[in-house]
């Protein structure tokens, strides 16, 4: 049986996975990414590319699937930072 | 010893606790946070407060402190969000 611990843990990997989702969708619909910074979605998807291939190594369904899912967050925020520039 | 796939895991904890704190400088220095997500903001310092929980639960000193410092970068977004509203 799952223990309240593993509840907490899983609550926390959903929350922030989810909390990029409404950063994707501001992002998109209000088309500036102005003030999110370059560097931080550089190291953020790098450091997420990370969790994903240690998940993959570990076998571990809940960390690949957490980090594919912000991996896409991530990458939409770097595409749209990069393409609302100017 | 320590190995490969471990070193990984600090990579990728590093790196995803590293990231936030390029935005807070951005934010702090250029005072807007116009295109950040209340939202998801929210979420994140909700579910990473979550995972500090977790990582004292578990007794996991490598969650506790990224997660520590994770949650001391949200916190600021989340006051810069709202400090820098109008």
């Amino acid at each position: 049986m799952i223990d309240s611990v593993e509840i907490l843990g899983f609550v926390a990997a959903t929350l922030t996975t989810a909390a990029f989702l409404p950063q994707v969708y501001k992002t998109w619909k209000t088309k500036s990414a102005e003030s999110l910074s370059l560097s931080m979605l550089l190291i953020f998807v790098t450091g997420v590319s990370c969790w994903l291939g240690y998940g993959l190594l570990i076998k571990s369904l809940p960390i690949i699937l957490c980090n594919l899912i912000t991996l896409i967050s991530g990458f939409l925020l770097l595409y749209f930072k990069i393409r609302y520039k100017n």
